[in-house]
This record gives C-alpha cells, structure tokens and sequence, in this order.
C-alpha cells in the first residue's frame, strides 16, 4: 500500500472508479454479467487494465458498438511502472472522470493485485463502484457444500513441495480450530502435483472439493472426503481450478 | 453435516441441483442477475428455499411467465425439520429432478446454513450447478481497496461486549500475522455498537472499511484508517453492513 496524506482538497467533479467484472470461461459475457455491466462499461473512456489486448477484447466482446479505438487504456499489469500509472491515475481523478478497473478475468482486486488502484481512490475521495459479475472463488464455494459461514482464501500455495505440504498441514489444523472451508488455487500445470499431496498428506476424513473451468461447458464441481478420493481414480484436468479443504 | 456411506446405486437419471443468487437490494433483479439466472429458473418446477414467501416474489420480479402456483416449494429455513426436508428432496434426485436452491438473499450456501443441502448433492451423485449473482462479500471486499489475494470472512462476532471485543483483536493479530483481510458482518440494529468497538479497540493504523445497502441506490463504501475514522463524524446506517478490517 503507497502512503499518502489523507486530507486532499477535494477536486471538483468527483471522480467515479467502476470495478468492472469479465468471464472466466470463453464465450460466456451474455451468461455470466448482468444488465449493468452492459449498460455501463460502453459509458466509460478510461481504463486501468491487467492487459489492453484482453481488455480490447472483452469490450468488443460486449457488441455494445463501444468505440474502443478512442478508448484510453493505461496497463497496470506486473511490468508497469507504478508511478507512471499513479500519475495519469491521479490526473483522471483530478477531472473527475469515471475510470473502469478490469483484471484478466472475474472480479477485479479479488485473487489479483489490483486492490492497491482501489485504495488509492478511496484516499482521493473518488466514488468507488463493484459491478456484479462471476468470482470462481462463490462459484467453487457455493458449489463445494463445505461451510459457507466461514471460510478464507489463501491464493497460490508455496511451490516448494515441503513449504506446500507444510501449509497443507496448516490449512486443516486451521480449518479444524475455526471450523473454517480453505480456498486456493494453483497454476493449471501445477493441479495434479497439488492433488497428489493433498491426498497423500491430508486426513483421509478431511472434506476436500474441486471446482475446474467454472462457468465452461464442462465445469466440474465435485466434493468428497480424502479416503473416498483415494478409492477413484482421478486426476484434476490442467485447467484453472479452485481446491476446497475442511477438516 | 449428516453422515453417510458414500457408494449410493447410480440413479437412472442424473439429478441436478442450480443454486440461485437472489438480488440483495430491492428491485434490483435485471441489474445485478445474468440473462443464464433468467434463462435458467423458469425451468425448475421444484425448489428448496430459505423462505416461500421470498422465493414466489423472486420468481415473479423475474417477469418470466413462470407458473408459481404449479411449482413445489420445501422450506429449509430454521424452523424446518431437516428429516422432513431430506426425505422429500432425495425423492427428488432419485426421479432425476432439476432441483433450485435459493437463500433469502445473495448467493445460497454462503453466509447461510444452506451448504449442507449441496453436501447431499454431491453425495447422491447429482450434479451441482452454481449460477452467477451478487454477493455481498465479493462487492465489499472489491470495493474495500484491501488485500483481495489473502482474505477470511467469519460470519457474525459475539453478541456479548467482552467476547467481541476480544474477537475485533483477535481478528487484527489474525490480518498482521497471514496479511489477511477480515471480513464480517453484523444484525444492522447493532451496527453502531460495533463500530463503537472498532473505534475503540483497534489501533489507529488499522484499516477499516465499510460497505453498506450494497447495489442499493443510496450504497456507501468507504475505507480509512482506524485514526482517518476517528476524524470523522460518521456512524453506520441500521441497513446491511459488510466490514472489513486490515491491520
């Protein structure tokens, strides 16, 4: 989080920061966002985006006749300069424009890095505005039956297959003490190494839930037991996944 | 959670069970609900619901010609018999029935009971098909501006002063020690007392954010530090509340 002083005169016409949701699975912007999002990304003319080619392609995307070549779009993905981005940022804010946040898919500042642009218009006293749209994170808890009334997500797991398992076994105690569903993901390549440790080092009565390619044709949500996993023969698809624990 | 052995006789038709988000404000349906929610529950002729009364003025708001009065409603609110409820709805997967889960508002199976429903599901085999929707928890923690890569939600605190107290400082050890976010909510009558308490008991650079009639007309999000707060002149409004705390 950058630092700032917090009493900054207001500017006169108050910016607004639209939190702008897109797919997770291809071809599904008509099944997946509400009429909002419809009505008001074709409003916007600035964008902060994780990548200006998914972006372009999500608003053309939304046939809404959105002109996208007079569109300005300032990439905040991980080789941006995060100064340059502040300084156009703050210029925006400063008119009082209405700004789109978009990540690569799904909500952004939620499983991504995003949150810091978030903060930074609540600290410039600009309007803030989720927009409803898909999260695999509800989808995969939903969909899991693990216990929704309490639960947390931890993202990507360490690589290092010791520190992995090691968090592993910390998740369930975790999830035991709080009576707490754990969440994360793992990069596509990774989920059958992931699965392997967890069914190796996990309580064969630990609850453990799969959600693969939420929202595609062949999503696959599925929720047993470790010793009940260990009696089929499967392997996670090499597709992005949520992983459920509860113990 | 109900226990049972877990090799069930494969049905002759596969169940399916839609779990359906509600909207979370007023008339709000065609905003924040994806043309796949309208496409998809005018087909569902049976229902588990937290509510029969909600559920029919959902169904209606949604303007889909549904026939209500011909549609099977088992209530799974408190004061149901879960015996009651299991018997009639494993009739239902047996026959191979399209079956909706819906909650009172939101997404069903999170920040309610209703993921045991799903557990059953998932044992008996059916298919589970969680549809996209508002939920209150994703649009606060966008909109908050903190950490969305690492985050809990626990569900209401403690009614008793001390042991809320307790728990507001347990939750800041919690968010300093994973850099995590903590999520809950409150009943809205007592929203006041526990913003109290925050201003009270957590350290001044503890971040709090609060969203509040999320996707309402009159929704207010805002996020400062526990000494920013201090400065203002603000209570919360008795309407439902998201909060949101980082240390």
């Amino acid at each position: 989080m950058f630092e700032l002083s917090f009493d900054l005169a207001p500017f006169a016409v108050k910016a607004r920061l639209f939190l702008i949701p897109t797919p997770i699975a291809s071809d599904t912007v008509l099944q997946t966002l509400p009429a909002s999002v419809l009505e008001v990304v074709p409003t916007i003319r600035f964008f902060l985006v994780e990548n200006i080619r998914t972006a372009r392609r999500f608003l053309a995307s939304l046939k809404q006749n959105i002109p996208i070549d007079d569109l300005t779009f300032v990439e905040i993905g991980k080789h941006s300069d995060p100064t340059v981005v502040l300084t156009q940022y703050k210029s925006w804010v400063e008119a009082g424009t209405t700004i789109g946040l978009m990540s690569e898919a799904g909500c952004p500042a939620i499983a991504d890095p995003g949150n810091v642009w978030v903060q930074w218009a609540h600290q410039w006293g600009a309007e803030v505005l989720p927009l409803v749209g898909p999260s695999s994170l509800m989808l995969a808890l939903m969909g899991s039956g693990l216990h929704g009334q309490c639960f947390a997500f931890h993202g990507y797991l360490p690589i290092d297959t010791q520190a992995r398992v090691q968090k592993l076994k910390w998740l369930e105690k975790q999830s035991a003490a709080l009576h707490q569903t754990q969440l994360f993901i793992e990069t596509p390549f990774r989920n059958q190494t992931l699965w392997k440790d967890l069914l190796q080092h996990c309580h064969k009565n630990t609850w453990l839930s799969i959600a693969a390619n939420l929202t595609a044709p062949d999503q696959l949500i599925s929720t047993y037991r470790i010793g009940q996993w260990h009696q089929k023969n499967f392997a996670p698809p090499k597709v992005p996944c949520v992983f459920l624990l509860m113990s």
